[in-house]
């Protein structure tokens, strides 16, 4: 068995929103198909990928670099032994062929999208859902049958009050979500009107999550935690530059309860810095590593195998990006949860159609693969790959 | 004053050489132009620039977030308050626009190869060599008239025994090198044959650096150290992993010599936290961050006043790359020196046509700009991009 072709395309988010650092309409993502030549059900298995939102398509590292490294290797030096199906891990090796270490950046966002269409068409070969597989290869083989989920929105948007504000996070609520998230870091005063108005709508702080995405100093960030630790929330994520390990750990003296960070570490190599040196600390705190952007779900086995070795449950993981590969992982190797982006960020963010949101967890389908099959309007994009 | 147009184009490098990940017979650079619309001697003042090597094209990034940002800026927004200069730090913040932190890869490379042309630009629009125009900005005014380098190779290649790279290391003393550097990681049985070979034809260990590039477990590390140790080594290099900062400072225990690393570390959060984990010893140890591939001189000033924060002397920074850009960030910022590449990485590496090196140090050519001017087969190739 062999890779036929790998197509990519760079498709636009149309997002009406903005964090600290983005402007979402002018953001795009990779969109990935891998064709085999497997044949189930009268057709090719073809596995898909995107990578999640808050980066760019890396077009150009996966059409000039990853696709050729793979179409040039011999299908031999990436399929299993019993050459039954692909191996993740040889083809991982294949990419990162020619390549130095460190700068771990847009290259591990190109290795992530492709990694989850890999994982997708191994899955498919197999006739599974990918958390079953997942869950069988590495794990006690009884995946969890529901994973939690909390809704990310609050985003700052122009002319959005606060009124605007509850009236989204209560539609979050009323969609079965239990915990919802907002983001400050604009202004202290400002952020602390929208928080009190947030609270009025949701049961408690227990239900609230907020989110700085990385643009606090650490005085500032400081100030917040004080000002923040009273309410009890659910997290205070991302204060400082995801790579300032020092004000990680000097905020956690000043912060009794959760905080949450990782989606910018991009390798086992920096998310074990965050362990080291970022005072994280293993029973309240989450770790948010998204394989989408960092090197697949063959990395995110070695960043799990890492934790594993600092004492780290992987229940502590609650993956950023809001895909249905890592709503897989946390079901088959039993992290946290995972991040949702009701509503925006579409086609690529949510999970399948017919799956509701029951007291804060979802189910996963009964489908070989990752589950786009389940979602018809992100299949009609991945679908015209291959048109 | 306005920036025209910027041209970006992918040139392989030819170089039959290959280290412990790179065979670069594969690699390619960015070269750019960035045009201006300011006229000196009659023609549009042209800035270049061009990544270094080991890192490959960015050309993706720069066609499609970076020159799309600053051609749809206000040149008001990117120019000198007095109208009568680029400013390179407008023109930084302009092109991370949209950009989360972290994630320091590809996209800081795109950055740095800009960055360069801009400054290019910038000391040409003020009729200055580039060196001179930082000492009068950043330093005492007065720049180093001759800046240490060291020559770079003692590469793998197929079918090199000692002998040919005896006489390899020969011919760079016999070009008015006192330091060369050879590449180690293979093995260490074959690696110390090679170095005693190759301490036969230099006067003395202290004209002796070794390499491994990263590739190095602690446990391989630590033999290597103990067992360079008695050649009192010029320096031992990237040891470990560039990120594995507990592994260089567990290693410094057991090497007493100078030690250096930092040319994968792209960004003044990596380098930072390199000085604060590293255990680098400010007395002794080089760091080689290279702005070519780290976003570029802007960045590299922060790298420079986070350096001065933490006690190190500029004098300690020998930049990776041997390129030109840094050996102007050397005179004029006064470091340590810089790297090069004898007759490799052409026609990108190396210094002006007619400077000679004498002593292990080389002058810098008195014409506007970086110097590219001056190197005949260089400006074949930049001169090109606007043809």
């Amino acid at each position: 068995m062999k890779i036929v072709e790998i197509k990519e395309k760079a498709v636009p988010i149309n997002s009406d929103i903005q964090n600290a650092y983005i402007d979402f309409t002018k953001m795009d993502v990779s969109a990935v198909a891998v064709v085999t030549d497997v044949i189930k059900n009268g057709k090719p298995v073809i596995g898909y990928g995107f990578n999640s939102n808050g980066r760019y398509a890396p077009s150009g590292i996966i059409h000039k670099r990853m696709i050729p490294r793979i179409m040039d290797a011999n299908s031999e030096d990436y399929i299993t032994e019993d050459s039954s199906n692909l191996d993740p891990f040889k083809l991982w090796n294949i990419m990162m062929t020619g390549e130095k270490p460190g700068g771990h950046g847009e290259r591990a966002v190109a290795i992530g999208t492709i990694d989850m269409a890999i994982w997708d068409a191994v899955a498919k070969i197999e006739e599974k859902p990918l958390y079953q597989l997942l869950s069988e290869r590495y794990g006690d083989g009884i995946p969890d049958n529901k994973v939690f989920v909390y809704a990310a929105g609050g985003y700052y948007q122009p002319g959005k009050n606060d009124t605007k504000l509850q009236e989204e996070l209560k539609g979050y609520l009323n969609m079965g979500y239990s915990v919802v998230k907002m983001k400050i870091g604009n202004s202290l005063k400002e952020d602390f009107r929208r928080i009190e108005s947030a609270l009025q709508v949701v049961p408690s702080g227990e239900n609230l999550a907020v989110d700085a995405n990385g643009r606090l100093d650490l005085k500032t960030a400081i100030e917040y935690a004080k000002a923040l630790e009273p309410y009890n929330l659910f997290w205070y994520e991302e204060a400082g530059d995801p790579l300032d390990f020092d004000l990680q750990a000097e905020l956690a003296k000043y912060y009794k309860n959760p905080m949450a960070t990782g989606e910018n570490l991009f390798s086992v190599q920096d998310a074990r810095n965050l362990i080291r040196y970022g005072g994280m600390r293993p029973d309240i705190d989450y770790l948010q590593f998204d394989c989408a952007l960092s090197y697949g779900l063959v990395e995110y086995l070695r960043i799990l195998d890492m934790l594993r070795e600092h004492g780290w449950s992987s229940r502590r993981c609650i993956p950023h990006g809001g895909h249905q590969m890592s709503l897989n992982i946390a079901a088959g190797l039993k992290l946290g949860g995972n991040e949702s982006y009701p509503g925006i960020f579409q086609p690529f963010g949510g999970f399948a159609d017919d799956i509701e949101v029951v007291d804060g967890y979802v189910r996963l389908p009964d489908v070989p693969g990752i589950g786009f099959e389940k979602k018809a309007k992100l299949m009609k994009v991945l679908g015209s790959l291959t048109d």
